[in-house]
């Protein structure tokens, strides 16, 4: 057993397969979001504008997340010192599951140390919670949910992706006495369409299964309060669980559920993911506290985010780019050839000075590798135009189609 | 299908087995630790000392992580803003991964958001770079390490606690051709007992095997630099894999692996638990740099704490104690019933304000119930003096044993 072999011929297939990832080295500047440096590989330094980061609303330069988390810092110091059980819960911890659980109207909230470990630490422990449970979990399902379901070893089946019908025809299969819980996003990030969040839960409701909702890229962009999708849409009040991050709009780092009161007791009691590592950071649950308060009562950035995003489709529509619109605050614009991807990914940072990582398998099927860019209410419209004329420049350069792709 | 139903029998059943958590409500004063504010359930709030947090040099409250911190917020914000692969990569995790690679003197390191990610996205993945992969795991190794094994689906075999003949046994029987890990620990946190790393290593070196070792509870404490037991044992160079927190020692949080510049590419590239979730705040990884660069030339504090935890141990002994002492920095109290432990702890938070947190099962089997107490260089004569004084009368008090258990 020639392990080193194995690590090459590992390594071998992504190079072959071109999804073989160099990471971008980027250091945005507190009070000049989206502006950052990139650190290039021969150790040069550029400027470069960020177009493809999540931090949707700018949050992470927010005076009011950074005084919080200075604040704290001076309090009680660097790290929590325990899991939440062993000396890590301060008031800190909390207070924010106190305002998440204010924030979705619901009786209690669980902070994870992200939303990736809050979706597979939640989804793996329902079937010991509900012993026989029915996983239904929509294809395109983000690889967090995925790993939850697979890891819970539950009876699960996929329904195709936002296919309300098909999901039907399962759940007609299915013994009506059976627990079932289905799964699915309010946002699907990579093609920023919604998720059919009435229709999945009426069928919920009708073959009395629970529903979970992954909100992460629509907590604290979408909503009267920030909450969600199913905030705007008045649904909140009919999901059973909410998963959410802290560390997208919210501009911060953690996740969370959010739940009835026994939910959260159980889930908080029975998962290894959120019992045996240590809490985040006071300072970082400061932030995130701050962050979620501010946006809860404060809409502007949100409306800001959405007026950027719809300017930026129609000046990209205006010149023809093939961009995939379904009225999200996501912006993706289709290549679909993972080579050139990257190849125009390549030249927007290093001859505009724009950075956008091209998506690539297995983030998005093989065919469908795309730019995804986030517009946010800190980029304004010199980097807009200096975006919208690169990328102009570059879709001619490599003769790429300009085709309007909507779904 | 009643679903409160089922959460009720899932929360009655915890209190049935007296295991029902109860979080308290701690928050440590920034420069004053081990003192602290306990927030009780009345809303009123109390001084009470930790004797149960794993930061265990006060790292978390040491000026230069402080400053590191507050430097990062300042220049770059709260949090990074996206995956390591989308945006997320800064040159502080840049940094922190070549101080870790250097700390272990391994060609390279990886960042996680915690050493429960770490292990389980590393152990889960070790089965996909090399097909056929046999685990082998010690029968004690930590909940995260166990999460790893079983969501990676590979043949597993356990092996009674660092018991080197019965796991030469199994290996003895497997196909001398098929991959093989040996996973285990340097330090078991709850008794505090070394792992044989050295006969280990010699077991994987004869059967081929490759070496991962947990050494979460050690860095930052063993070894001319802080880079753990088998450093200390001049074993380091023979590992392959080697597993590490931010958040114990080093007071800050996250984790990381450090291994092989290939071994570290494929799990970077191959992990889902890596790949999709968004990477530390860079001001996180800030304060771990410099605490890891702090501890690694200087070794007074990791000599303080082991003076502490020598002195807590002989005056317990004194006492006729029964301490569980395998030679390590912790002190384990064996009381071996829950109900007298969640007692005794109860007291000596109310009465003394001393806080250790009961440590029950499923942390640690059944009748071998403890208070687990983790000294450190903060903690003055004057706090010893209060939780010997403390102990000794709750033990008259409560009738409990004076009999020394040593491993
Ligand atoms: C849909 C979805 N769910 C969950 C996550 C994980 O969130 P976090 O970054 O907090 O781990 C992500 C991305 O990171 C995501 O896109
Ligand atoms: C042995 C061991 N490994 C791993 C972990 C997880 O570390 P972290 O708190 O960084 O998730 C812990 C405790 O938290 C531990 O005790």
């Amino acid at each position: 057993m020639d392990y080193t072999a194995k690590l090459d011929l590992a390594i071998e297939r992504l190079h072959e397969e071109g999804r073989y990832r160099t990471f971008i080295d980027i250091e945005r500047k507190r009070g000049a979001f989206p502006h950052a440096t990139w650190r290039r590989p021969d150790g040069e330094e550029q400027p470069v504008t960020v177009w493809c980061g999540n931090d949707y609303l700018g949050m992470g330069q927010h005076p009011a997340v950074l005084d919080a988390m200075h604040e704290a810092l001076d309090n009680v110091g660097a790290g929590s010192g325990g899991t939440r059980n062993i000396s890590g819960t301060t008031v800190y911890h909390k207070e924010l599951e106190a305002e998440l659980a204010d924030l979705h109207h619901k009786e209690a909230a669980l902070v994870f140390t992200s939303a990736y470990i809050a979706n597979d630490a939640t989804l793996s422990t329902l079937p010991k919670l509900f012993p026989g449970l029915i996983i239904l979990s929509d294809e395109l399902n983000h690889a967090s949910m995925i790993q939850g379901v697979r890891n819970g070893r539950a009876e699960k089946h996929i329904f195709r992706h936002n296919d309300v019908a098909h999901l039907r025809e399962i759940l007609e299969r299915l013994d009506p006495e059976a627990p079932k819980v289905i799964a699915f996003e309010s946002i699907y990030s990579m093609d920023g369409d919604f998720g059919p969040i009435r229709e999945l839960l009426d069928l919920a409701e009708e073959f009395n299964a629970l529903s979970y909702i992954d909100e992460v890229h629509a907590v604290g962009m979408y909503g009267p309060r920030g909450a969600g999708v199913a905030e705007r849409d008045g649904l909140m009040h009919r999901i059973d669980i909410i998963n959410g991050t802290l560390a997208k709009a919210f501009g911060v780092m953690g996740g969370y559920i959010a739940a009835s009161a026994k939910m959260v007791d159980a889930i908080r009691s029975y998962a290894p993911g959120f019992i045996f590592t240590t809490s985040l950071p006071p300072a970082v649950a400061a932030g995130a506290t701050a962050s979620v308060r501010h946006l809860k009562n404060d809409g502007t950035l949100r409306e800001q985010q959405q007026t950027q995003a719809k300017i930026l489709k129609t000046r990209l529509k205006g010149l023809g780019l093939p961009i995939i619109d379904h009225g999200s605050h996501i912006v993706p614009v289709h290549v679909g050839n993972p080579v050139k991807c990257k190849m125009i990914s390549d030249k927007l940072l290093e001859d505009h000075g724009i950075y956008a990582q091209p998506i690539n398998f297995p983030t998005v099927p093989r065919g469908t590798e795309r730019l995804r860019f986030t517009p946010s209410p800190v980029h304004g419209p010199k980097e807009m135009d200096a975006l919208v004329r690169g990328l102009d420049a570059l879709w001619s350069q490599c003769a790429l189609n300009r085709a309007e792709l909507t779904g």
